[in-house]
């Protein structure tokens, strides 16, 4: 039977699991947003979910059921909620969410969650729940928590390959070739490679406007190409960020032990 | 590809699914709760979004990810919350949850909503949520939302069926015949009708106390015997639900358009 | 003087009482909503302040003012809330007030409360209410929380000689047999039986809309006749309660001691 | 049958009265909270109500069930939070309380809606739950809310007769002379006059300490003290708020009319 | 360098200072409201921050940044919300903030802290805050807090001085002379003489109306006459409020100590 | 007298100008946090400030109060909260501070807000708050709001010129040699060059973890070095920073007006 996924776990067997090996907990954080026409809406908990899946496989791990709606996308970073699709939560939601979670864990005894974002606009939401969550706890509590957003354990070296005119930075990295690759890899059913759009890369003024102004935004809803994507990026991407992750929970928590 | 999971389209095939064909839009809501040692953690989202895909897919709907954490476990219809695996979220959390994603879908242009709710605590959240989102979007809105307890689709004749012996009430259905053989159905390899406990039907007094008093619950967190239960029991209930679901959202919707 | 409502002994005479013989507090929990033609609004905040009086008198109880507005009223079990005259507060502010009035209780040093709700629709914000509190309070609180329907305390001997056709269920029981004759026995100059509408029993579908469907409902407001309601009825059920509440309470209470 | 009292009314005489005379709805406001030996713990909601049904009944309006429990107790104003018995509620619950009634009053059609605070602790958490409902109604509702906390009816003439030594504050008027002339008055079984106790007026600091230093308020709990209470001061100022209340209740909403 | 505002020491003075002199910190809290055409809108934040840091140059205490933004303005006392230029912010911030800040200065191990409100309309919701924090922080916390408005400081005398026609009251205080005065003490720069009214006091009846009846303010928001104000005033009563604060301070919590 | 502080003009001097120019009205943004032993806590507050009374003299804009209080400090780009001193604010309270002020300057008429924000923490709460407030405001807001990190106006050329080194990068600008220029060219005073330590680059991994890992960050609170700064390069780059955003303030809200 399965070994990764909570859900599909029996509570005997999830509570004799934590209870035997102190596993790390992995909970993916994605978003329901518009990843251009070539990318399915679910991309952020689909590659959050699989890059969480992956990690916890290499050092017998358990991915809790990912939050599939995230905080409210911006044109800068996702595209804006002007999209037709795109599905967000408030920030008190989205702090709620994890601030409930994060104490649940810790109720079943878990001491290693990891909180794997797959879309840039959870970060700080997620930090606050995180926060509040500890401040519930306190000051007894054993469980400690790992965030990260999963594309940052991606080296110089793989950006470079992968980038060979040169890494656009993270924030313009929606629905574009690391993306698109990682989902080739992992869900290439899901990828149409056909309708991947020709807008270049967006170019942003170094501030925002509220409401936006929606023609910040190619009307795709793509900040740059996803041309250049490919299966073999999205698996040397998958190996290195599943590698890179799992290595450095290991360590982590490894030197909190004592 | 598929026409059926949300996540899974690009959001121009669902804007243009939306604005050609006024699909209605299936939300399940389930929990991460204890499901005794023979089902899995994730059973009510697994189940409510088997079942909302079921019907949906008689009627050309579309199914938003499933809010996959719930309200907390009680005693007398979920074991309650003192289980180790069981993950849930406070009252404003999952409130918090259905507002937001209810106005998100108004946005979209949705104007059919329906919320499979598969896990019975969620109730009353969702109903508050819902209020809370149409206040917001008051007075001109053209969404209407459905909310319904699957289950409740059942005749009495398939639960006479199932039931040969009485039936004990949804409250004790939790990880019970129902459900067991509904997952038969749906995900056969999730279940481990090995490991059903011989646990006889839970009997509680006319009240509730809190704290919760843990003997009131099997250990096994099963309120009455899921004996009995099989893949074509599912498959009976999971037909009858689909179709009278499919029916009721259509006639629903229907009656409103004039 | 006064030895049961709280609001009219002096804190002296409370403080005493909760000192010396750690007593049973009791919380009613009412609502402001339609009752039909034939019964008053506030029948709800009435009823469960009777029951919970009736039961504090057997067992040297003391009952606290009842919180008088309660949850909106659904069309399935209060008409819904299209009906002038209906009062009701959002789930946050029901939660709110649970969860303060317990810690008060808590600090005052009661260690038995008692909540005996009157309004269908309440039940899972009070359980959030107490389960908020709990968390507050927690882990060393000696403050232990009952949470009861009064209805539920009814045995079936009880409902088969009220109910020769045969029990409609709870749902339905607004503005009914069951509240009209608890009336006539505990308030009979508030009931005009003479007013008593002819509605048939309602009869509702399988799922809930939003915004409600008005013509769900009958016009009068009352979901099933109650036709059939007198004060003798209303006796032996005001009895009833009264004696199985105080019993229920004495004994939980008891078991909890060593 | 009563025609003051909004929780006696069937929802039917209810509607059929707003619609017909645009009554003004008197909501009393109140708290439970320690008054001394001598009176009770629902004084502030007692006196709230008996003062806001007096006058209701010379202008033909409805008075709605009183909110029981009020903000935390001061001690400058009320003792503090210390005394066993005083049950206080959240600023948030209260504003949440407000907010919600005042908003369902506006759904029923009423225009005239005045709030009778009883309790000094109550007003601004009044003001901002009155302010969030006009918000939450803007810009076309017809409804006015007056708010006052009833002492401020008083005259001077009549404040220099009840106290002919000098009046000392509404502060310190906490247990004091002019709510237990008013209890002597409207409920007069509930007074231990003997019980009164000698406390001189308390002595208080220009600033106030958090926690509170409960050696600056008399054990029993009284301000300043009920010596000279009697019925009959108690019926002149009852009549006198009465009569006054009423009168600008008519005078303001007159002048709104055009 | 500075040694009483806290916002220009670095934090490692600020840690110095209080763990070797465990001094008094204070927190101005103020508003922006409409003063009249003669004082800024900043008055309530600039004056209780000059307050504070005269009574902190006395005893060597630190001034925390003033909140400079306070709850609504109320006709009564500050002319009320629609005034341009009033910015005011919900009860739910104001506590928030309180709150907040409050539990951050215990974490520096600040055990004296002095919250002078400025503006009238604060203070329950300072209170609220407080109350909220100590919660947060029990029950061992060493934090005590003292919160005072700054003109209650003033001696009869003085207020007999000033006024020699009668003092007419804080709540008329609004823009008047007693803020005038200190003003042109500590900002004479930011006055305008010139440009003080002629309105004659403004004439309250016993009760508000919402939504506020502009009549009832002058239109300059003015509530009485500023005339009369000067420097020598000022300066009189400004070392009276920095005197008597400082020495409250120092004997409230000398009295602490043992 | 003054024409760029909000808070030091009268009200009646601000509505004329609203009414008379639509002048853009700036809102600094900072934190009360660690800024290293040579640098205030009050930086953040000081320099948005400062950037923005700049920016607004080159267009005729207004200066609200800066909101002092800012988002919990981070490890990887404040420090974190272990400092003493840092005093921070949930995120509830920033979104809440913003919501507010925004939707209150929305009241006044003002149509062009600028938020300067000046700690990196703050941004995705301001940014909550902005999207509530226009949420309330909408539909027919003619509000626009612009957000901006100040740091994000300097340009490439100025970078290089500033850093010869090259650039660590914003995260680690902490203390560091951009804000101690500006402080040296707006606040001299506050600044003790004699205390910059020599706390290399702070080197951190790809994810973070709670509770923070104090060893992470230099005892100091520095992140990078400070040393290089001086006074000519933060004249350069404040006259950068207020023609820059002066010109893009003028730029986006000309491109609204038609």
């Amino acid at each position: 039977m399965n070994t990764v996924n909570m859900n599909k776990m029996s509570w005997v067997a999830y509570r004799d699991l934590v209870a035997a090996t102190n596993p790390p907990v992995f909970l993916p954080v994605g978003a329901l947003e518009q990843h251009g026409p070539h990318l399915p809406l679910g991309t952020d908990a689909l590659l959050s979910a699989a890059v969480a899946a992956s990690a916890a496989e290499r050092i017998n791990g358990i991915v809790a059921p990912a939050l599939s709606y995230g905080y409210k996308s911006q044109p800068k970073c996702g595209g804006g909620q002007h999209f037709c699709g795109t599905t967000s939560v408030d920030a008190q939601t989205l702090i709620g969410l994890v601030r409930d979670t994060v104490r649940e864990f810790a109720r079943h005894g878990v001491k290693k969650l990891i909180i794997v974002n797959g879309h840039y606009e959870n970060q700080w939401f997620i930090t606050e729940g995180i926060d509040l969550a500890l401040r519930d706890l306190q000051p007894n509590t054993k469980m400690r928590v790992m965030r990260l957003e999963y594309w940052d354990f991606l080296t110089e070296a793989t950006l470079q390959s992968v980038f060979p005119d040169g890494f656009p930075g993270y924030a313009l990295e929606h629905a574009a070739v690391i993306e698109t690759s990682l989902m080739l890899h992992y869900h290439p059913e899901l990828v149409r490679l056909d309708l991947i759009p020709d807008d270049g890369p967006a170019d942003f003024p170094p501030y925002d406007v509220y409401p936006l102004n929606p023609t910040w935004v190619p009307p795709s809803g793509v900040l740059s190409s996803a041309r250049g994507s490919d299966a073999v990026k999205g698996e040397i991407m998958a190996t290195e960020l599943a590698t890179h992750i799992a290595a450095a929970v290991t360590a982590e928590f490894e030197r909190a032990r004592p």
